[in-house]
């Protein structure tokens, strides 16, 4: 197995010559374009690994799966979906415009900022740190690493740009979706894209939402098993930004992915899938991960449909 | 299996008090609010049937999948998505706003009327009477039923009120995404709109879909196994109009639902379901369709997430 | 006052440089952009003229008023405007969009296609040849000129690339704005876009609207006063496309332009002017042709706000 | 005079049954929906009053035309209009659609509440205390009263409900429309809404728009005369709201409405008009203020048009 990730990262490592790095705030820039790693584990716990595996990188929307789950976990669904839709929007995941000319003026998904927003501001806890720490934790469990945490470079930078989040912020507690303050669940929204991950840890959440949230190694249930399915529909109908549904075609695999670089996928009953390659096309997904998937797909059979 | 479909059946006849039977043409108005049936075909040819299974349907929506088989079959990908995208677009089906908005003026994705237009023109044909001849053909192959033909009554009313349509395929010829005579290929369209079909026929086009392609009976591949896949995709992600998201939640299976309120699905590997109820919710999708697919997908398992 | 014109001309002759002459259709680019005229008609129906004052071109947008002022006599004036809207829209002249994200789906107003395309099935007659010789006899009476007539090039053009004003009036029809055969309707609009005019038919149209409808020669009523001023009123709201604010900011003139490259320009209680230049910006104005009456805005104070 | 006026206010008394008073915030919801009064001054100075002329309100987005008026004064013109449009957009006052469709996305004119926020943080000051100042000054001056000030309770209510401008503002400033503190930026922004007057001071500002910005009592020049045109011409294109085009068709006067009740209107080398009438319409204009003003233009022909 491990040669086969060797191979196919090989052979798509021309694609790291395509794209960007992601350069809104200069931390991300100096991520370096022709990094690539991979990181597999199968429902038996077998973990196989290539390239740059344990190269650290934000997580950034792949967070949006984690705060997702986390939010259906501490609130009553119903409540949920009320703030936040279920449809693929098929604009870009900081557009503010449907939040406009919706019926309800409620965000898309939660694959999309505007969406996510409203997730992290469902995260229980009596304070800011009390949230951020029960986050954290919640992060640290899926991925079964402790040492699992924020790059406050990365999250100072996206502090200081989050101009465009703060709109949709406002424009969200103006139409009743979110509550508070404002800046505080910013904090903790930006802190949640800040967390730093490698393929490993991504390969990890994927596998635990591959068994249906059961621990694989330990057997102990960690997410809901019909959460776990919510968030790998999510993953299907908008986790690769508003290239979800070519994703879904040529891969057939739930995804998300970062700007950060970062994919984590998850084939049901099957395996979790990380890979890494920080140089994005322009709707903000690393093409060189893509052009990996693809071909393990075909290799592997993991196509769902 | 039949007594669960039957129990099924019966759990949900309630919901077919709500909702609305399609109106805007007047032929549609005549079916029976309360009617409700059920067939499926799994992957070793059982059929099981239940409630009005046989009553007869204009497919309208659902043939939207055949004809993306079919225009798939006939050209090349490439050129197909060159002149319809794979993106679910989170606008109801009639949607014109985002042939205008989106950068590239290009419909969404097949599932939607715009994207329907765009597919149909891409039936090969020397003229008008061999492209329907040929998509009669392959509907008929699909379904296994060579007494497949067109309502006229409904064709003929779709043709009447159709300037919608007429508007879509006017601004898509004006944008190069279709060629020729507008009104010849709306002639097409709503001809294949108006083929009349019952669950056993939806059903059979399910399973078909199920097995990548091949027919289960006689081994024959009758649609492309990389074609079968990208249709059950596009089902899942945009199937079921703009509640596309919710049903891949709610089911899990790909599906595609008519205003004629049959909804076609068909699960990978396992079985094509056929399910009749033509009282609509807003979105244009059968409500007992869509409550009885939820707890037949929950009693079998079939959710693929 | 003809070397103030000549002057004002020759002072912006280096405007003819930049932009383009309209290439949607190939009569209209055979336009010769260095061409440039004005003719300018006070209320003692003193004519001033200068430069290729005589040269002819299609009226093309600048019809929407005649046709407006045609419609308002036509019809009682609420029903007029149940069918078309008052507002400037702030989108291009050939949006789609509005129609469907606008409460009322009723056009902004009768200077953009959608809108003209509504006045122009507001004239009356019982026939199609009988609306075409009203609207003739109109255009003539006010340009005082029998020899008005239609390009029949232009106009065959207009017709074969119509697809975008195809795509409106079927869905004006869809949502009741229009009724009736829409190609014959849109022939007649094609025909009036297709007259050929002079900067003195401009002129003249335009003094007589400044005159607020009365033939300044004869004294003969031709528009209702109301009428002529409610043109005035969209001339300067939307009569300059969506340049039309900076127009009246810059200039302060009741104007409409035509992608033909003429500007018919009505100072109330004071003159009519017909400028010709038909270098285009991108929003379908000509370029020498504003710059002229700014300047002679300034000098003659002219400016109405 | 002022018996014309008496006439006009009671034969349109009766309209102050429809519509609502604004009732966003709970200060302006205290207005009494009957209170009904006008105010003119013409260029030599003459004053007519008559109803509750002297009725305190907030001047709310009337203030738009006056910081218009300070922003054009206060820094180059080509400059202002780098950050904010000419042109009507069609969409209601508070929309932000356009900030993210238009090319540009600079607010479209600086009658909506996104323009007006960009008009605002071009006043010129070294600090928010020295802006307010000078703000507060120029107010005073143009009303020629002293005694204008802050309405403190709407000032508060305004800043604690003013998500939705804070979501422009944030958009504004993330696309480099505006730069600085947003808070402090709103802050003025609401101060300048909750500034108190009566129909005696809108009538004045409004002469002095009317005699081109000079002082028609001491001959002072208080506004430069192109920047009172500008301001003028956008009362005529964007003055009422999305209904500004109805209105110039209706009543043909420069005006600007406020949803405090308040309408200024301006007629060019005239007089200037102060109506007061809180009930207002959907798109927020005092229903009986519009209803005298067409009155008035009627029987004093000062229609521009």
């Amino acid at each position: 197995m491990e040669k086969i990730l060797e191979e196919v990262l090989n052979s798509n490592r021309k694609y790291t010559n395509y794209g960007q790095v992601a350069g809104y705030i200069p931390e991300l820039k100096k991520a370096k374009r022709d990094d690539l790693g991979i990181c597999v584990i199968d429902k038996d716990n077998n973990i196989y690994k290539a390239g740059n595996w344990d190269t650290k990188f934000t997580i950034q929307s792949v967070s949006k799966i984690v705060v997702l789950a986390m939010a259906l976990m501490d609130n009553d669904w119903q409540y949920v979906f009320s703030k936040v839709g279920k449809e693929p929007s098929g604009d870009p995941f900081n557009s503010i415009m449907k939040l406009e000319t919706n019926d309800t003026k409620k965000p898309s998904n939660p694959m999309i900022n505007a969406g996510a927003i409203v997730t992290t501001s469902l995260i229980k806890g009596a304070s800011l740190e009390e949230k951020e720490e029960r986050m954290l934790k919640f992060f640290r469990k899926l991925a079964k690493n402790d040492n699992l945490g924020i790059n406050y470079d990365v999250y100072k930078s996206e502090k200081m740009t989050g101009d465009r989040n703060r709109a949709m912020a406002y424009l969200l507690r103006n139409d009743g979706f979110i509550q508070g303050d404002v800046e505080e669940l910013l904090d903790l929204y930006f802190k949640q894209c800040s967390i730093e991950v490698d393929t490993l840890d991504l390969a990890r959440i994927g596998v635990n939402l591959a068994s249906y949230g059961v621990d694989i190694e330990t057997g102990e249930r960690i997410i809901d098993e019909k959460v776990s399915r919510i968030v790998k529909t999510f993953m299907v109908t908008c986790g690769m930004y508003d290239a979800s549904g070519e994703f879904a075609i040529k891969v057939g695999i739930p995804a998300k992915s970062g700007v950060g670089g970062g994919i984590l996928a998850s084939v049901p009953n099957t395996m979790g899938i990380g890979v890494y390659g920080p140089a994005l096309d322009k709707k903000g997904n690393s093409i060189a991960g893509i052009k990996i998937l693809e071909e393990l797909s075909q290799k592997l059979e993991l196509n769902i449909f």
